[in-house]
């Protein structure tokens, strides 16, 4: 019998779906989940997108350019210069999603074995798409005791090798919520024109900082033209996951032509979807505001809620809608499974996403959980206040 | 200055493509150019399957199951029993596009520098799966004279190596218009269970089969349970290629397990298309069989017309919309830009696709074209004339 390759057997699943088992058994069983586990936000899609896509008027619905359409391209650009991004639209290629764009970057930049240094915790499936291009993630770890700052640049220099590519990072983070600074980016700056690199940022949760702060890209530090690829889409920015429509950025013109090949052999990213991200361009301020303000209750009321329980641990989360909690137990692996198996408050329980599967070094992370904060007010307390019984209860009795 | 990859430099550009440059200096000038290297149907897609997308009521576009939302992978099963392909929802894994099936099965069964077997002439962005994927295409020819049917299994057998992971085919075929034989794929069935390999075959012109033939596939061949995976979209079969939707199917559970965590590497396919797709499946016998008349009118049309040409060889193309055709020249890259560059008949020219593009071995297919029968009758007869024109002018002012 056949058998599927060394890749197919090391590429790593998700530490969001482990548990997806667990959770369905549980809810069988007639227990309510509060997922705390996903980063689908409950929010609402602008429905001036929605309605560009139910009111079209297409009869064959064709391929787009392989690069994405013209128009779209265009007001793309736009909107990034009202972000203070000043690119082109041939600095552009539309993908299927972050997805899609980071996998283009990779194989446009790498070749097998070659390394990308990424700051750990990080989106745990930048280990999916660098099994999938036959290339390894060097991990630099950031901490929770610093609020997952960026780790000192000597610590990054004290991992290039000649097989050194890269160095990525998510701004603001997931799983973190950490929001780098613009010395952090000109810190990152010098290091990688130092030795060469590409500096790669998954930007996807730009307009989610918060209290007054500002996100600073790549993209807006001189000198990087060659250097920076910026990585975005539309999922988080307008509640439009389901789109997979996203987009790779940089200034580089052999990395575009590069990965427009990419972009050429699968022939072009969904029209539908580019549709809805065109139109989302037309989403009033208003909207911005009242999800950001949204959020940032949420994350106010998490913090207030989560530091009310002892031993519990959390950064300070900034940007995105994640938070890393430190928990006083051993396995967060097992407290997550414990959850969805024995866990009931009033019919509830909470699942949520073990850390350890967001930390390249084995051993990292493994007392902590990431959360997201993507539920109402409501619901988010409700869970919190499980997890702190349920804290109570694992501890006592299983004799940690 | 930081540089592409060895990777990006190699992957090859779509013969398709090369030559859009020339095609958009002519428009620029005013002629118009005839589209016969595109296969990008003028078919209109199914209303019940655009009528499903405008009617949506959608509130928050999310992301879908990784693997494609359940009910379209149930009522998807009921397609394949209609085709007497019998398999289960849980056989099915819904992709973005049929390339993105192509990508995960790559990524399933082959690591770096393995062999993928396919028959020469090919659909060449399958040279741009294998290099993203780091694997290497070996061809085995087969000939217009012969009309490009299955070559011989010893041509095969020749090939294989350790490091022989899979034969893929396209049936029909993409450039040829060929329709295997169920003979053919029973040949075909016992050399990959005699060599412990992989059955791949990419369908997506199934529907297309012409003159009473019957598609035989892959999945209706018993014994290859644990061989065979197909690759399917909805591109063609609707007329919808900007849906960006296709699926990989196989019996092998061990495929399914692997191919599911490139899937949830990605997150998820796009949730409009799945939409029209699943809508799609409650399009009409009737627009088929009107469909299949259009094409094998146009196709009859097209070989009697191309047959009226001194020194124009062609197979017999019996299945997809595609024919490889011969011409009295010697360099079909040259003829193909001096038709967009130099020849004008009444304002008008046409643009085809070199078929060099589509071997792999260098020197095959210089003076071959394919030509994508995806035009109405009328431009499709102007467009023949024009090529006559063309070659009579060509050959005499170039003398070759």
């Amino acid at each position: 019998m056949p058998s599927v390759s060394q890749k197919g057997r090391t590429m790593p699943q998700s530490p969001i779906r482990k548990l997806v088992p667990f959770a369905e058994a549980a809810k069988k069983n007639g227990v309510k989940v509060i997922h705390l586990n996903i980063g689908q936000p409950d929010i609402k899609t602008p429905k001036v997108a929605l309605d560009a896509v139910k009111n079209n008027t297409l009869e064959v619905l064709e391929y787009s350019r392989s690069e994405g359409s013209e128009e779209y391209r265009q007001k793309l650009a736009g909107y990034y210069a009202k972000n203070d991004i000043h690119i082109n639209a041939e600095d552009i290629i539309i993908t299927t999603g972050g997805s899609e764009a980071l996998a283009f970057t990779m194989g446009s930049i790498m070749d097998t074995d070659d390394e990308i240094i990424v700051p750990e915790p990080f989106y745990a499936n930048y280990n999916g798409f660098a099994t999938a291009a036959g290339v390894n993630v060097v991990p630099v770890t950031s901490y929770i005791d610093s609020n997952f700052a960026l780790p000192p640049i000597e610590e990054f220099e004290k991992l290039i090798t000649p097989k050194t590519k890269a160095i990525l990072i998510c701004n603001p983070g997931n799983p973190t919520g950490y929001l780098y600074t613009k010395e952090e980016i000109k810190k990152l700056a010098a290091i990688v024109k130092k030795h060469d690199l590409f500096l790669v940022a998954d930007e996807v949760y730009r307009e989610f900082a918060y209290d007054g702060r500002q996100h600073y890209s790549i993209l807006q530090e001189e000198g990087l033209e060659e250097h920076a690829i910026m990585v975005d889409s539309v999922s988080k920015r307008y509640s439009m996951c389901g789109a997979r429509i996203g987009c790779l950025v940089t200034r580089n013109q052999e990395i575009i032509k590069t990965a427009l090949k990419f972009a050429q052999a699968r022939l072009s990213p969904p029209t539908f979807a580019q549709m809805a991200s065109e139109a989302a361009l037309e989403t009033p301020q208003s909207y911005f505001d009242n999800v950001k303000e949204e959020y940032t209750q949420r994350r106010n009321l998490l913090v207030a809620e989560l530091e009310k329980i002892e031993g519990v641990k959390i950064g300070n989360p900034q940007g995105a809608f994640y938070c890393i909690a430190e928990l006083p137990i051993d396995d967060a692996d097992h407290f997550a499974k414990w959850l969805l198996e024995d866990f009931r408050l009033n019919g509830e329980t909470v699942m949520v996403a073990p850390a350890a599967g967001f930390y390249a070094t084995d051993g990292l992370g493994k007392n902590q959980i990431r959360i997201a904060y993507v539920l109402d007010r409501e619901s988010l307390k409700r869970a919190v206040n499980i997890l702190k019984e349920a804290l109570m209860s694992y501890t006592h009795s299983e004799a940690m």
